[in-house]
């Protein structure tokens, strides 16, 4: 058995498909956002655009040095699993704040938003091994793995479609327990679920309800407790999970419900028991990320405006802008050759970087930029990105018509 | 359908058997390892004897310097993915040191060892699916969950039994692709496997070679590459698994191997792929602790006097320690509620720190302490646990005779 063939070939087929990465090898630098150094050009600067530090907290000096007062004081890991020496007091803290953020009796922190999606939908599959999940389509990579692994029967609804959703609610067996697992913002588009009606039909149907708030925890909600806390639905939903990796610039998951919820998954997910506890540091920066977004909604504010007026500008110039409820700005390409040409083409001639996002990510044909204003890109920096895009949009000549995907 | 009852039951079950977890509260403290306080009973002074900071490299000035300096001039996250703007050049060269310490051509780091498990052995199933994959029936939860989830057909081997994993090597059919997948240091009996001999098995039937080393690295081998490196067995093996959250001191995964297949992994792996990249501080922690390791073999050697000098001492003393060949000191307890009142005596009596270990991470009627002293566990303190525990293991009237489970 050549192995190695194998292998290559696993990469070769990638390749083929033009989905074949190359990484940015870039150089963040704490102050400067969203200029950051490319090494892989030659060591210069450039202005990332698809980044997903969306406030800029990653560089927020309350959150840098809080990072540093613990590094010095406690070290740099933890030293072990939660239960075997590695539970350090931060955890509980920062437990106990996001709780707070979200109105629950109880979080739990992971080492990642993909783990806490991962391990707490299949151990819900453990505990209601009878259950019956229903997932939107568009649901993220971490949230499949999980219910796949909880090995559960599950039925995929329309991407936020109410009455797909409830035809096979209605079909179910009104005994087993049914899981509505969904996300609040749905990142590559930017649109919203109709969380307050899909509460209505959990209520209507006996289902307990799990959202993914990755993308909207920080940024929504007058103290950035996500859309369920804009649209007063927290207390409705018997899941809210979150990432710390990107509003609140640190990195890490967790998730939020009632005690009982919280400590069945921390007494039984694998993912969280046999690995080791986040380092002291992150903790100690989330915990002050955390807290400074839910005391200063102006950042929130200002984040809205900034995507509002990109967009308005990629419309006024006549570029496919595609439809976002949200922060994120999708700039329509519909192929990946030319989505990259047009993102090397940025980073070459105007040194500003975006990833071009490609299938499988996205449905082939819908292949675009994604695009991220922070509050941190001023006008002077949309000046240069309108300038930077309608060239490149030019010299490869893309239609500038607006292709909403098939 | 009552949700909340399903969870409370969920949590009773595990109550019932005596495993519900408390975690201890800790507070490390950067300089004095293995003291910590322990928030949990009153703010005290503790003594960690359960750490998997084998090496204190949590706490090496030049380690923790080198994380403050990342996180102050590079910020707190890394803003993305590895694809989406999250590549820093760190990781890069950590890859690259990685590689180096185990001699192959690549390496990929993953936010855990855990991950780096599980998402490289279930995209090893994706890209051979026909695969069959050989596994040490003691295999760490985060191999078993990739294997279960690669939905690849299994084959269990007794733990390090050559002849039975030879056994079933011959019964498979010589076409499909194999992978034999164990550990070096098993972390909880503290054996090691014949790398070697399974080696040869792999040549002879065709398998590829999966080696967790998550215990080792570090701590084996003149760099510390741990088991396969004493062995001088690196080359031979496809995949190396080792984590930086232990010997190292900091936090994340990774696997080493040849391009190709690091490249295949990097393509496919959801869990690699879908998920915020690590921070800069963390890599930078990171790279400066392999490189420390890699140039100070005399740690390890201490590492390993003081491991026999604990073991020598608990003989001496009558004390079950169980058979290990490592820095790992098991100490029979045979119940879990003795433990549990062994472990809760050492903290309330002595400040001393020991997690029982209980089913399902030993087999029943195994419980233990899982010892794990380090360099900076002098004889001082190992004075102080041996009274500790000697006096506590009268009190308690447990058997003073090694009692090998059945
Ligand atoms: C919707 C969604 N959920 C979960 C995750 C995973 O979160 P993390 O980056 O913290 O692993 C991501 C992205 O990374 C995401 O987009
Ligand atoms: C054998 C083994 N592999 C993998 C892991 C996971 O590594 P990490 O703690 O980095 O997630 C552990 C323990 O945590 C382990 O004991």
């Amino acid at each position: 058995m050549d192995y190695e063939a194998r292998f290559e070939q696993a990469v070769a087929s990638v390749r083929d498909e033009g989905r074949y990465r190359v990484f940015a090898n870039l150089e963040r630098i704490a102050g400067r956002f969203p200029h950051a150094i490319n090494h892989g050009a030659g060591k210069r600067d450039v202005v990332v655009w698809c980044s997903n530090d969306y406030l800029g907290q990653s560089q927020n000096p309350l959150v840098v040095e809080a990072g540093v007062k613990a590094l010095q004081v406690m070290g740099a890991g933890s030293g072990g699993t939660r239960n075997i020496s590695g539970t350090h007091r931060l955890h509980g803290e920062l437990e106990a704040e996001l709780a707070d953020l979200h109105g629950k009796e109880a979080a739990l922190v992971f080492t990642s938003g993909y783990v806490s999606n991962s391990a707490t939908l299949s151990t819900l599959g453990k505990i209601l091994p009878d259950a019956l999940i229903f997932t939107d389509e568009l649901n993220h990579a971490s949230m499949i793995e999980g219910i796949r692994f909880s090995r559960c029967e599950k039925r995929i609804f329309r991407h936020n479609d109410l009455e797909h959703l409830e035809t096979l609610l209605k079909y179910a067996e009104p005994e087993r327990p049914k899981i509505i697992a969904f996300e609040s913002v749905y990142s590559m588009d930017g649109d919203i679920a109709p969380i307050a009606a899909i509460c209505d039909l959990a209520d209507k149907y006996g289902a307990m309800t799990y959202l993914d708030e990755v993308h909207a925890v920080g940024l929504y909600g007058l103290r950035g407790g996500g859309i369920s806390e804009r649209d007063g639905v927290a207390g409705r939903l018997t899941v809210i999970e979150g990432t710390l990796a990107k509003a609140f610039g640190c990195m890490g998951g967790y998730i939020a419900g009632s005690s009982a919820l919280v400590d069945a998954i921390r007494s039984h997910a694998s993912g969280f028991i046999f690995t080791s506890s986040q380092p002291p540091a992150t903790m100690a920066a989330a915990l002050a990320s955390v807290r400074y977004l839910k005391a200063h909604h102006e950042l929130r504010i200002k984040h809205q405006e900034r995507a509002a007026e990109l967009k308005k500008r990629l419309a006024r110039a006549g570029l496919p802008v595609m439809e976002s409820e949200t922060h994120i700005v999708p700039l329509l390409v519909g192929c990946p050759v030319k989505a990259k040409q047009v993102t090397d083409m940025l980073m070459e001639e105007h040194g500003i970087y975006v990833q071009p996002i490609n299938f499988p990510t996205v449905p082939r044909g819908t292949e675009r930029l994604r695009l991220t204003p922070t509050p941190f890109h001023d006008d002077c920096l949309m000046d240069d990105f309108m300038k930077a895009i309608v060239d490149v949009w030019r010299k490869i000549g893309l239609d500038r018509e607006y292709r909403q995907a098939a």
